[in-house]
């Protein structure tokens, strides 16, 4: 890490001499690049050719922000508020955010039939959170290549329940709108109730989680995958993504059924079968997805705190998830547990984990901590609304998850604001900490050390 | 520390071989010290000659525990619903929880005549937090005498201002029990609205403010102030304490009175110079004494989250209050931000902090927020009562800081079993966890490292 950041800051430098513009560093190409997006994206969706209705700018301006980042949170109900047009408009923003800004930098570049430049590779590292320089353009095609390819998949599949339910153009529409929603963990939908309708069915399930695992996991880890015949050969980094996915989502699925069990507001009413789908379903995709199978203004206060947990703790870093990251939580927790033990080096995997790694994990729990805590003391001011509605909102956006206890359609200008802040603070910024962050070598390793992506 | 832990291990082994009683570990004796004072003290207050009425035992034994772990949390109101006996008694519990059951079990060994041994200092060492175990005794001493001649001296203070409102033996009393109960930062006071009718009194705003920041330093601090001759000759724990105690109360002040101004329920009514007075105390109280001249249960919720943090983050290591830790929240502050800054070592006062320092403070934080999260979780199951009041209720246990929304006294039977053990936990396991912790030494250290006290 040290040593790509030094190479980086000499190459920068050294482009730096030849161009003026090359002045910002790649977070900020980043970050200035999401907020073109953003506005881009609100001014398209202004337009009457998007909308069924009249619409404020700034409405438009956070669905074109909540669609960058991934995020799901809604002022307005998609579904009726935007034409078709409109739709598409935000399923290119979904998918430009999730396979990352970056990533399609590139992607045009190639088009364009360009040989892609060094200073396009620092920037796409950067985006995926990558320390090698090289294999970058590689990794780039195979993941757009197959992202596409399991969206292509799962767009087929699902069309399979949903032609015939609603014809063949608007079955395989609705099913593409969604797949694309779910793999990039967007937790958009064209309903007003999110997937309430298929709570129970077990195809549309199952195809939804599958994605919004698969997206959540990120491109580094399923690459890992794809080349590795066994879990030993993944590096550390998938298998503490896998595990932690893992062991997150089912401790998240036995509380919510717990805690649910008798309540008529969510799935006290169903049967044990969709009592056990739906808790799997709410298990999955409110961490960093954001769709929902029941009403999450009735769930218990003890579901939502749970439920707020996953969403800041999010998916994998170079994801279509945020969050401060499965991995990032997992390294807290793994050297707090060595530390308790008088263990002078935190192993897993027979594996140490770098001290560097351990420090760069706490200044991003740190930093998000910190920013909630402020936008929530600011939205106290704000809102009308109670505590826990205004705390779970700003969890929600930070974490772009996307699910809501129904703040979101009462907020107040300021609180839109807010919530735009912290929707793409929550998707540029642990990818902006990640390069401001240095980590300094360490000397004395015992164990060989294996990288683990944090933030 | 790792030395003081081997010789620690050794000595204990050593003790193992001739006694079997010696089988306990110093923080184990600790937490059982504590709980016999619970026990006894629930007992002596379940007495019919300490109640004015019938009280249960749980609300005795809750008593005792909001006293010995010096919280002010209650069930009941001291004032009407204890005898002077009941009273005195609580008082005894306070002294004994607020200047350390360790400290007090030497001074007895010490009446006794018979030498302090080995064991005993091991015990002090733990309760105060103390890396040496050379000059425990001479420590002690100093202490003891010091905290009876400050209470005395402010006890007489205070008398001054209350002898002529309530007479002679009344004024005296009221003025002690309020100036023990400040010093050791238990918050208890025999009036049922606290110190609301003193909100804008000069004299009694300054005495117990003063108490509060005292005891609160820490005893360590304290004596180190007593042998230095300015700022610059402290110790690094002592000018982080100072600085750090410091800071968060006068942003603190700044907070209530921003929020606070025109709230009705609380300082809007007063004049702009009790609205000055009330922002100070409350700026300085909470944190830890937990003594109101202001009802909390009409604060803006800005103004509650600021205080949970006061009282997440407590007072000082070895002092009478408890929290995090104000040293453990600035070194990892400290440490996050050097971080960010691309520097390898976490540097302030020209010393540079240890790394294991920061892993110390991290773990304390991490298990503290696991504590709080997983209380509130079960809590709101128990309760019936909005999310907020249940959070500030559960922080303010866990911080012994005592102040409440209004939840105490609606709190059921479980309830009040988990705020029971949230004050145990709050008050014994910085202290225990100090001791468990390991902290192995570090070789590369190029700034001259100097010792803080976290947890
Ligand atoms: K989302
Ligand atoms: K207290």
């Amino acid at each position: 890490m040290y040593e790509k950041r030094r190479k980086v800051t000499l190459l920068t430098k050294k482009y730096r001499a030849g161009r003026k513009w090359l002045k910002l560093h790649p977070p900020q190409v980043l970050a200035l690049g999401f907020i073109t997006l953003f506005i881009a994206g609100g001014f398209l969706l202004w337009l009457p050719v998007s909308t069924t209705r009249h619409i404020s700018f700034l409405d438009a301006f956070f669905t074109a922000t909540s669609a960058s980042t991934i995020t799901g949170l809604n002022v307005v109900d998609i579904g009726s508020t935007y034409t078709l047009f409109g739709q598409i408009v935000i399923m290119c923003l979904i998918q430009i955010g999730g396979l990352g800004f970056m990533t399609f930098a590139v992607f045009t570049v190639m088009i364009l039939g360009r040989k892609i430049g060094l200073r396009q590779r620092l920037l796409i590292q950067e985006a995926l959170n990558q320390p090698n320089v090289g294999g970058i353009v590689r990794l780039v095609k195979v993941l757009i290549i197959f992202s596409l390819f399991i969206e292509l998949a799962a767009t087929v599949l699902l069309s399979m329940d949903w032609v015939p339910k609603f014809g063949l153009l608007k079955g395989f529409y609705y099913s593409l709108f969604h797949v694309v929603s779910a793999f990039n963990n967007a937790g958009f939908s064209l309903w007003p109730n999110s997937l309430s309708d298929y709570v129970g069915d077990p195809v549309v399930n199952i195809i939804i989680t599958v994605l919004i695992t698969t997206g959540g996991l990120g491109f580094i880890v399923l690459v890992d995958i794809w080349y590795s015949k066994q879990f030993r050969d993944l590096t550390l980094h998938s298998k503490l993504m896998i595990t932690g996915t893992l062991v997150i989502s089912v401790i998240s699925m036995l509380f919510f059924f717990l805690f649910e069990y008798g309540n008529p507001g969510t799935i006290g009413g169903l049967s044990l079968t969709d009592k056990l789908i739906a808790s799997y379903f709410q298990g999955v995709s409110p961490r960093t997805a954001g769709f929902n199978t029941i009403d999450f203004s009735h769930i218990h206060e003890g579901t939502a705190l749970i439920i707020m947990l996953q969403m800041f703790i999010g998916a994998g870093s170079g994801s279509t998830g945020s969050g401060i990251k499965v991995t990032t939580f997992l390294v807290i927790l793994l050297a707090v547990m060595s530390f308790i033990r008088g263990k002078d080096q935190t192993v897993v995997f027979n594996r140490s984990i770098k001290s560097s790694t351990i420090m760069r994990s706490i200044a991003i729990v740190v930093i998000s901590l910190t920013t909630v805590f402020v936008a929530v003391l600011i939205l106290t001011v704000t809102e009308h609304a109670s505590f826990f509605t205004v705390l779970f909102e700003a969890v929600s956006a930070f974490g772009t998850a996307g699910v809501t206890m129904g703040l979101t359609d009462h907020l107040s200008t300021a609180g839109r604001f807010i919530i735009i802040f912290l929707m793409f603070l929550g998707r540029v910024g642990p990818l902006t900490l990640a390069f401001s962050l240095s980590a300094p070598k360490k000397s004395n390793i015992r164990f060989p050390s294996g990288d683990v992506f944090t933030g």
